[in-house]
């Protein structure tokens, strides 16, 4: 047992640390200013400040981090990858300046394990160098997304095509200007195996047919310049190789994806978690009230210390996971990914709160990054599998697991 | 002991429901779309259908509910106020439609108790007639205002002047194209003893040396056409019969001002809190995965027991700090209104919390009126007292009163 | 709107707590000391001080106060007997003193309202005289008692006789030394409708067949001389007129019996609570520790607050609970009925947890009642109904009533 | 990163799996009835089925697991230890049998490091091989022992002796038969510097003087044959090497002696709340309720997934804190050590009360361990420093950190 990080992950955490310190974290209300904020996503632009500094992070080698293949990046394990996932929440500028976000970073890793020669040379090229951005249309508004079996979208073939109708949501980052192409997922044959009905498909996002209809506000934010969009798809047309590693194996492709994606979201959220903390004692370090700080005022060192347990806790079951994940792989660590997927969000969200509260006025205002750490957190209790979800594979699993000890004892 | 409401409180709900019914919920839609959004809140207009609302409600004597006193209105007492109160927190939109918005009701209040014939005339008249909005302006950016005697704007009397200066934020509703009048709270006097340092001062808001600086989001939301405002105060010279009943008894004011208006918000937020249990329980009973319906999956009935039962308890709680209010008076029931301004926001937040959850991406979205209501249960853990002040208040004179009673034992 | 109590109830409150003051609570350690413990149960013995308390009790007109029915004692109704209720909540040995304990007090109910006059002069003069004791036998050791139609024991008509057979147990009161009869509930005929299967049969202890086979603790103590008692029933043979109300009729008096029984219930739980409050706030006033009194340290107010604002809102639930009760019947207050079972029980274990903590390891001993009064808490949320089996039927009772607002709205 | 268990702990984990499995658990319930119950801890015996135990565990070289040093056993790391005694926490009875129960283990550690020549063979020696038990002898009943520079109990040097006055409680295994020394802790020098001034001093039980006054119950139940006892000292004379490394050294032993202790105590806790959960889930899957299996019921599954994660997360905190304790010492893992206190007795606490309602009555009950455990974990809270105490540690080091952060960043 060994709870070090490797010699590998502690270099690039070292330098990781350094930019975030020297380039990002100053960077921030400079990208703050150069955002187009509100509801119309046809005006967002690229801050111009995050192309320099996507540049001198790529200068930097801090670049592709998240892929565990050695042929696109540095080729971190999953563990080693984790805590460099950590450090890039504690900003929602961040994940882009390495080229590591969502959701990109899980419709690469689709193209890398799934993808054709053409297919990779499209998009996946384009998609690494951070030349252009993807979107990833799954949810639908009409139907309870939590169980993937009530898609409704179609991806029929007729003859040499496949044709896309239906409409979806929450495809994040569709917004972005440079946003080229969306991995959809549909219907294929209904008369197939459960699991076997579903393709998908790559879809430029100038394809006749598709329209963002609009962007979906978090809590009033619209997140701009990526955005969550609702798009609709009218007989979208497109040739058969358009379609990722052939029809029907689209919950196949879901499944692979999601695992990875699940810790890098965790790790993140507790990097938000962690940052808040920070400025929870910073501000209450700083502020007197009742001739005190408020550090030392009440309850407040409790609510310190219970963010503390619960941010190392998280951050240990997280770490377990990602260490699972290298070494027993997705299946075997199948109840540690949806036991981190309900602890982590729901912690930062508690976590932040707290800060927030701790910062009166000033923690519910942008003068602070809280809100949109808070917003981050609150969404990935819904994003990727609702907390609901999660725990009823978790008791499943665990149901399982003592039939099996009982049946064993007898 | 008689939990039900009087004779006059049932009719005024009964016609208060049906107003909403019939007028306020089909017109959100339309609201929410003449609303100009973003931070630029010059350009923020009061929109067309509140003026028409506001107009329907005063013709049915829905109008200025919220004074007991006779002579301005119905003349309901806190207790029979409290329940309508509860209907006009189901959406935001809904206080102004019948005069009965913060701060101008507690606004209205101080000038009813305090305020000299001049001053009714000038501002209490317009107030109770809808036809200009006002603004408190408290809080300031650089102390902990948890602690009211922080505050470090001066309101100081040279001649027959006083001179504002300082800078205040969370001004709410000074964004508002019909504010046309702050009352500001400054020190005036730092020899006084400790409650009788400060002044409140009434301030035209085209006062040379009064400055909107900026609009303060919550959640990235900017709450047009009100707006929650940071406003610098240099150097305004006002005639000393600006000040309120006279110099010195700014503390004074603030108290008797803080009871009703507690009970107001707490009763909103209850009205909040049911809305989203409605919603909750409309969208899992029409949503169907796994084969049923959300309404019976899982912990999602205990998710609604333990709603309804925190709401019930929380209206109750508010209910008798309304009818303490009106028989035993503000100080009286200190103890019950800190206890109310802790429980009900928090209750709401989960509760709200709870539906959002049950409605996936939808509940973050501006689809459902769950995150605006949200934002209200939130602001309000801080605004009027965070938490932490109340929650001390409640256990000094909880062990007052366990005190007295170990003293009466021996 | 009235939260007041009645005259009454307050000439009775006042002259319930004098008696408490005067006469219980001295006697606390009195009878602490006489107690017989173990699971030995037939060696328990009733402690002198308890039969020299009832009679001052009855001298004092404090007698037999829970029954609304004038013809057998004050004749209080639920709203104004509930505030008595919660006072002799406050030690565990105050109920049987005013001879309002469970299970007699349900066991008198059944008896009142649905007992012969045969069966009335047996066992309901001398239980209302406080001669005898009672047990009431339904949940059952092999089956999920929570469902209630798992129950296994039969109530078997064979000619002029009723022959129970079956095994129980938790049936409280069972191992007092003045325990006489039962009420043994049981299947009769499996062949009726759902819930016309049942009978209840009024069985005394001494009856051939009848064995008490042991005690059983809680929390390892066995709450002699009374006791949680495991009984079996083999072929017991009675006269036929020993079932109440004929044959059929056991759900029906069971659902008419526990009304009013979980209303004592939780009012007693909340008087555990209250004076675990008074407990924890004397404590924490008189206990030093780095160089303040607990009272001051850290988060201990907000504990304070956070148990005072739990207790008031599960008493102001409770009492409507009650006087739902008395205006619109038992069917009526049905989900505030299990509203008030899940929250008192629940809100009291956490209070008197909280005193426990702020005792140290004194509260953990006998030295204070605080692990008695936690037993019993804890005890309530299986008791008459777990919490699970309330909040299914609360979710159950809220969806039915959104969805009949939900079809009037369209 | 590696978070699988050493090769070494892997071989004594195994081989104590299955000597728990075919030895100590089904000697449970011989170990429960050969016990004598009560709080007459003079008529107290050790049950024949213990020492049968130890001469087996003794055999199979499971004996004195605890002790890193090689010289006195196996030699385990506490990273090593950690898995052990988790299993051992499954059951009461099992620590004694492998000759690993406090409070003799931290005795025995603090013989091992303080202890002279004369010391170990008169005490250590007999410890090492289960011939005796002993008893430490540091809280007392009339102050606040949460802060232990309230101790008033004194160990006064006269001449070549030292003269112990004094009563001290909750000191655990007291009342064992085999019990034949204490540690007594004392203020010998109030003039020394604050930490500088409290001896520790072994003293045999026969000494005059010393009173066993009566043993403390835990919620009612007096954990005989161990029990924990009041005890007076009235003029205890004893030599002054009597003294563990000389006068003056209490604080730096106490200091000391708590690290493992608290490791100790986290993992058998958490093996507690393992046994726990698996009980939990065995009970639901085998009852039947509302036609389905408990385990499918409601939020049962909720319960479960919930208990799982809170287990895991406590797991690998307490793992972290036992590898740090190995790699940076007790005082680089200050903050864990307390945290893992907070952590592991609460979450148990949590997960114990769950079982506990699944099992109705029953959990209430002798006929599953589920009550002991449950009594375990919640004495663990204020053991060994109450939570508040940890809390109020770990936001120092937080506020401590994070200042230093701060520092470096301007």
């Amino acid at each position: 047992m060994d709870f070090a990080y490797s010699a590998k992950a502690r270099d690039y955490l070292e330098r990781l640390n350094a930019f975030m310190a020297e380039e990002v974290m100053p960077a921030e209300p400079i990208y703050e200013q150069q955002l187009v904020h509100g509801p119309d996503w046809t005006q967002w632009k690229q801050p111009p400040i995050m192309e320099e500094l996507k540049a001198k992070a790529k200068a930097a080698g801090l670049w592709n981090l998240f892929l565990p293949e050695e042929e696109y990046g540095p080729g971190l394990s999953n563990a080693d990858y984790a805590p460099l996932a950590e450090i890039t929440g504690r900003t929602p500028m961040a994940p882009e300046i390495f080229n590591c976000n969502a959701p990109d970073t899980g419709n690469m890793e689709v193209l890398v394990k799934y993808g054709s020669k053409a297919q990779k040379d499209a998009w996946l090229e384009p998609l690494l160098a951070g030349e252009i951005r993807s979107a990833f249309c799954m949810t639908e508004p009409a139907v309870a997304s939590s169980d993937a079996t009530n898609m409704q979208a179609t991806a029929t073939i007729e003859g040499d095509d496949v044709v896309l109708n239906g409409r979806k949501w929450w495809s994040s980052g569709v917004g972005h200007p440079h946003c080229k192409v969306v991995i959809f997922m549909g219907l294929t044959d209904p008369t197939a195996e459960k699991h076997r009905q579903h393709s998908m498909v790559l879809a430029p996002l100038d394809t006749p047919g598709i329209k963002v209809e609009r962007m979906l506000p978090v809590f009033g934010a619209y997140d701009g310049p990526f955005g969550h969009g609702e798009v609709s798809f009218t007989n979208v047309r497109l040739p058969l190789d358009a379609i990722i590693a052939g029809p029907g194996r689209g919950f196949e492709i879901a499944q692979g994806r999601l695992g990875p994606g699940r810790i890098h979201h965790c790790m993140r959220v507790i990097g938000a978690a962690e940052r808040a903390l920070e400025l929870l004692c910073q501000r209450s370090l700083g502020r007197v009230a009742f001739g005190q700080p408020l550090a030392r005022l009440g309850g407040n060192p409790d609510v310190v210390a219970n963010c503390r347990m619960a941010i190392e806790q998280a951050r240990l079951l997280t770490l377990k996971a990602a260490w699972m994940m290298d070494t027993v792989g997705v299946k075997g660590a199948m109840s540690e990914i949806s036991q981190i997927k309900v602890v982590a969000p729901s912690m930062a969200q508690q976590v932040i709160d707290a800060a927030i509260q701790i910062h009166g006025g000033a923690g519910l205002s942008n003068d602070f990054a809280l809100t949109a750490l808070y917003a981050y957190a609150r969404v990935l209790r819904i994003a990727d599998g609702p907390d609901e979800v999660h725990r009823k594979l978790i008791a499943k699993l665990e149901y399982k697991k003592q039939q099996a000890k009982f049946a064993r004892s007898v």
